[in-house]
């Protein structure tokens, strides 16, 4: 899945090239190149599929020249992760209706990649003989406001592993205070997003969950893969509902499991994410830009990947400045102040996001 | 006088291209040029001569192309005002040795002009016919700790004029507890660095207090004007005394007065000057730039000429705030952290400065 805004990094990720198409970590890679490298260790290239908007096919295509036209499944319209699934399950199930899918946001950090990568594998042997849902859940490291959250119920055994839990319930962002009550309860888990299923299950639990998502796809069955898809993907998605595949299928159903995991992994929600993972000074300040001069500045974030730029500061705490050829932003580093302030760039900026 | 380096403007003002060499406050015409045009109303333009270091020479005919090439005296060296005034003097009196002379730097700002005028005209006069050194001072409107200040003596009555004094003291810049006082007494005006007299009387003052300048530059009268004038005066700036007119015949000379002034005046020596003489919005914020987005800032000075660039600042208070495409500066709005601040930037990115 690789259809977001990325809003949330602005000024650097743009509406017209959002996060996941930048490096952002200063890799030489960007996290969408990042992700197909990752499961390339254990996917052969033409298993891949990838969902995103219709006005990123160029750029996906671009960033990944070893996958086929017929390999991009774009969305003409947002209509979150539910229809995404939906659409993507039944174009897979005209090629292999035996297939075990993982489903994975193309703009996540994961820095244990062999343990994401043999929990994954673990993963789909749990779920390819049997009638459940899987998702991974992430020990919390800190009371974090911005995820969702899964509380595991019974410990289920499988192989050698000790963190297969039946899911008990899905739990929304919670205030700070519940943050840290889910945390320190040892229950709960941050809700990563990434799913391993086999076809026939998502299908089962869609069509019963979200039929009026499921059916609209499953007429098309005879024109995917054919110069007719397109047409009738745009109709469906014209009429179709827009919901998440969490709350209208996740949430509800029964047979749904959480593989905890501890892999060092983050959404790359915000600003403030970059700064926790990226790598610190004596003042703990994190600076992804070429040449800085810092002074009396703490906790923050200076970023800019402008090299000929010489970026001075002086007396910032808890801030994020980045500095890019056509907009410059200085904040407090707090991920809300930064919400509260995109909203008004969108308003009055328009053609700058 | 045209030749400073211009630090306190970093990063907009550079060695390469100085503040005088730029519309600093976005008139449309640099600061130069606005003193051209300023004198320009009351001075024949083949009456200018303009010092500058040799760095600036071609900077200076390129903004002033009205300027002959033998009105731009070339400094091979910074010697400071003393040589400079001496230079300028000797070459002026092998041209008209009955000259009488209006020093001043190019790179202030002046609000009022005609009063400006006016009082120039009024000083000329008077310097004329009276073995006099004048020079222009300033109502302090703030207890400012940035400039010298002058004490006035005794009151001279000329023509309709109650504001030309004979100079009591000159004072260095004073600490802020002073330069309140200093404020309070009434006696004490800005030394504006403009100054009125006639050749002779400077001549003879040089001489006096300043002989080793002084007398350098009246060995070459028969080169001046020649196209020996160049080799012999880097002859002289290599061996002459770095030392300022104030310190050095100002000071110390018996026949000074002071013509107090209220005409608007700024050296524009510093950011906090340039936010002082901007308009400000309701927050207090002075935002010469293109496209800004502020919140919870106040106080500040957001500077930028990037003009497709957009700035959005949130939760500053008292800060400056300058863009420019290879540069950008976040600091305290206060000259002191400024003037820190850029040591910091020569010694450690001197390819910046």
């Amino acid at each position: 899945m690789t259809g977001g805004i990325g809003s949330r990094f602005w000024p650097l990720s743009r509406k017209s090239k959002p996060k996941q198409f930048l490096d952002i970590m200063g890799t030489g890679r960007t996290l969408l190149q990042q992700a197909f490298d990752r499961f390339s260790k254990i996917i052969p290239k033409e298993n891949f599929y990838i969902v995103t908007s219709s006005d990123y096919v160029s750029l996906v295509k671009e960033q990944l020249p070893e996958i086929g036209s017929y390999q991009v499944l774009s969305e003409p319209l947002r209509r979150n992760t539910a229809p995404c699934v939906a659409y993507a399950a039944n174009k897979i199930k005209t090629i292999n209706p035996k297939a075990n899918l993982i489903v994975a946001p193309s703009d996540h950090l994961i820095l244990k990649e062999d343990e994401f990568l043999n929990q994954i594998n673990t993963g789909l042997d749990y779920v390819a003989s049997r009638k459940v849902l899987l998702t991974l859940g992430i020990h919390p490291s800190r009371p974090e406001t911005g995820y969702g959250y899964i509380q595991t119920g019974e410990q289920v055994k499988f192989k050698e592993t000790g963190n297969l839990f039946h899911v008990k319930t899905f739990t929304e962002k919670p205030d700070p205070e519940m943050a840290r009550i889910l945390m320190e309860s040892g229950e709960f888990y941050w809700n990563s997003g990434i799913f391993v299923w086999s076809l026939s299950s998502i299908a089962r639990q869609l069509e019963h969950w979200l039929p009026e998502v499921s059916l609209p796809f499953r007429n098309g069955l005879s024109l995917y893969n054919t110069p007719h898809e397109a047409k009738f993907v745009h109709k469906v998605y014209e009429e179709i509902r827009n919901v998440s595949i969490d709350y209208g299928v996740m949430e509800k159903a029964t047979n749904t499991y959480v593989f905890s995991a501890t892999f060092g992994w983050s959404d790359l929600g915000s600003w403030e994410s970059i700064y926790m993972h990226y790598p610190r000074d004596a003042r703990a300040n994190a600076v992804p830009a070429a040449r800085t001069l810092l002074e009396n500045v703490q906790d923050s974030l200076v970023y800019s990947r402008q090299e000929g730029k010489l970026i001075v500061v002086k007396g910032l705490d808890n801030f994020i400045v980045v500095d890019t050829p056509d907009a410059l932003l200085i904040c407090p580093k707090d991920e809300t102040q930064f919400r509260q302030l995109f909203n008004d760039i969108a308003h009055n900026h328009e053609e700058f996001v």
